[in-house]
């Protein structure tokens, strides 16, 4: 490990126990580096390829693709979970009907924005190959002039571009479980992932239509062979719901709706409907089987929610996880991401002690609403054993639970909707695991 | 074409001629539906198919990818140009010793992400299959303690992540041409790209090395087969240079420097050297093959400029553009992208009549620093000729000169650095192409 010994690891400004330090001091602690050199090289360009080491300007590059794809080296490394129905395991995710569904591995990724390909879906159905050539949505019902609209369009339409997080329900389900399995963080945490969009707003096209006099509620239904279809309130619909029509700069992939979506920011994430083909203004909502036999949240007393829709405000620590182990003692950063259904995240704690004492992580901004947001903290591990967690606040106050209190809240007749304190714990050894705290 | 009769479209107002429409005036304008309904469709559900197309409800879905790919309706469609060598054509980016140059086509792109897919790449000697475990960087030359880093000693550092365009110097040279040639915007301006990136700032690791007083610049190496090396002046290193290991959330792409490369905010392109494998700290710069041979800038008086590396401020628009026509009368969306090497962009103004009258456009934010900002603004086509045109400030005051005025300061014998304003021609029967005006 190299060190500036004139800036010794003990200047640091411890913030928290455990070996928090203060999120400003990132410079000038012990970085545990591959190797500190022996000696400084004499001269541009001596020796700068290791011992055993490939020296790669030895062979010839190759030609440019039309799009380009992964290194070799990462397909197996980085992957989307896919649960197969016909595996006779214990996961959560796999009882489901089709083999449609994959979950976002966060423990391998930076920043905010989950590219295309690792975009989770959840898709009852399976996916749909559509040719946008034969496909439109209509707006009807309660307007004074329905309208159809296809992907060219849609483009000719008025756009906004934003960044949202859309989060399946069913996010951390496994959760819920009596005892805690040590399952890696995207099949714990893989159904949320954060993404640019382009698209047109709703009320753009809603006034555009005219809406009649005691419209409360929409309906989207897509065009998978289920029909999946959602009520949705109409105020929520005129706030800020869009038709989607491209992802981070390009159109949709297949699983997230191809060739656009509804996206309804914030709301459960099969309220999102994709391969949007009618958006139907009524008075009431339809009761339709997504949002009775699914989707709704049993209490203790055996009733059910209706319409729980807003996502409640949530975290998770990317790294360190069990996907790795802790080489060496040293400076190590903890990163994750906050999220909340109503608005902008306001803060980040983080406890190395199982929370007993939290120190606040820097937010990387900025901020946007209803998008997944990036904290960070410097922490020293001097090789004890721990329990990582992180705790985040919403801007309106909404602070996330512990699994103790929400369990108090919530009972365990629930399934949706889990969204309390997750725990990494970390051994002597450096080893990871999930655990209950 | 369906318009709402209660806010026709002469109640919005016009802020410059040719039909600029107010940019807070998105709503109530008339949109270009596909087909406007006859009758209000009476129930739930009835025949949302329109005539002649597809039921996709009828067929069964897919199952899921681990990693998503593209839809095959968009393969074709939306592809990066790759100029080849070998083809006798007159295209200026095929003027080059590989077919591993890229462009991005950003004609059919929206928002500020570039999917990394479809990221430009400049590659002066092909493209390594780098293996990540047989890979590092050194840090050597003017420092108290050489270091060396693989990308997993890079993934325990602190790490940053922040938005930032890289465009290459050589971008839009095919616009110093005596004429213009109706060439599409990948062709003209698709060597530039905009990513959500991950790093370590050089600060903290030139920090950890301890830098020798007298340092002035770095010199970085890639690992490519020609070694590409750039002088970079220390001040800037320390400011915002980091080495990226992640792109848009996920390691970068073998085109993009896998496993990791140095990224320099607002410097020309080649100076974010790709599979970095050396930073080497000196009192001079080297004066490399390309920083001398290649990448300066011929003046009319024959001498050139030195190290020019800043980028300058420039704007495009990406839509509507020579790759569509306008089908009908009406209402629609300009807009396109504007960015600066030194800061954030503080305005643009778009002109439809080739300069005569400009408006302001909507700026879509946050707006960041060093990064492509997405602009907006409405227009009415009534049918006539006209020239699109947008104009680009940045928070410094720099204004984006016109083709005349650039090529009066810039001379004849320049290839880098074009960033005069674009023009598309708009023809009577809706056919666009591109001009100079």
């Amino acid at each position: 490990m190299s060190k500036n010994k004139n800036l010794p690891i003990d200047a640091t400004e411890h913030v928290a126990s455990g070996g928090l330090l203060n999120r400003r001091l990132f410079l000038n602690t012990a970085i545990a580096t591959t190797a500190a050199l022996a000696t400084t090289r004499a001269a541009y360009g001596q020796e700068v390829v290791g011992e055993g080491q490939e020296d790669w300007t030895l062979y010839p590059g190759s030609d440019a693709l039309e799009y380009g794809e992964r290194s070799r080296f990462e397909v197996e490394r980085v992957k989307k979970f896919v649960p197969k129905v016909t595996e006779a395991n214990e996961d959560y995710y796999a009882l489901r009907t089709t083999n449609a569904n994959s979950l976002t591995p966060h423990q391998h990724l930076t920043g905010t924005i989950t590219p295309g390909g690792l975009h989770f879906s959840v898709t009852h159905h399976g996916i749909p190959d559509i040719d946008p050539d034969q496909h439109a949505v209509v707006i009807h019902g309660m307007v004074k002039q329905p309208i159809k609209l296809d992907i060219n369009a849609l483009e000719n339409c008025p756009t906004v571009t934003r960044e949202h997080f859309i989060e399946c329900s069913g996010n951390s389900g496994a959760l819920w479980s009596e005892t805690a399995r040590n399952i890696t963080l995207d099949r714990s945490h893989g159904l949320v992932s954060g993404s640019q969009w382009t698209g047109v707003l709703l009320s753009t096209l809603l006034d555009e239509c005219g809406v009649s006099p005691g419209a409360k509620w929409i309906v989207a239904e897509g065009a998978d062979s289920g029909s999946l279809s959602r009520s949705i309130p109409f105020e929520k619909a005129m706030k800020d719901c869009m038709i989607a029509i491209a992802q981070n700069g390009e159109r949709l992939m297949p699983n997230q709706g191809y060739p656009f979506r509804l996206l309804n920011p914030g709301y459960e994430g099969n309220t999102s409907i994709k391969w949007l083909r009618s958006i139907y203004v009524t008075d009431r909502p339809v009761m339709s089987r997504f949002e009775t036999s699914r989707y709704t949240d049993r209490m203790p007393d055996g009733k059910s929610l209706q319409f729980s829709l807003e996502i409640d405000v949530k975290s998770m620590i990317t790294r360190p996880s069990n996907a790795m182990s802790l080489p060496k003692h040293g400076v190590y950063e903890i990163t994750g991401l906050a999220w909340s259904g109503r608005g902008k995240v306001s803060r980040v704690e983080v406890s190395v002690d199982g929370g007993t004492t939290w120190a606040d992580a820097a937010l990387e901004g900025p901020v946007h609403d209803i998008m997944l947001t990036r904290f960070r903290i410097p922490w020293m591990w001097d090789g004890g054993t721990a329990i990582l967690q992180s705790r985040a606040t919403d801007e309106f106050g909404r602070v996330q639970p512990t699994r103790t209190e929400m369990i108090a809240r919530r009972g365990r007749n629930a399934s949706y909707h889990f969204h309390a304190i997750h725990s990494w714990g970390v051994a002597t050894n450096g080893e990871i695991t999930h655990v209950y705290a």
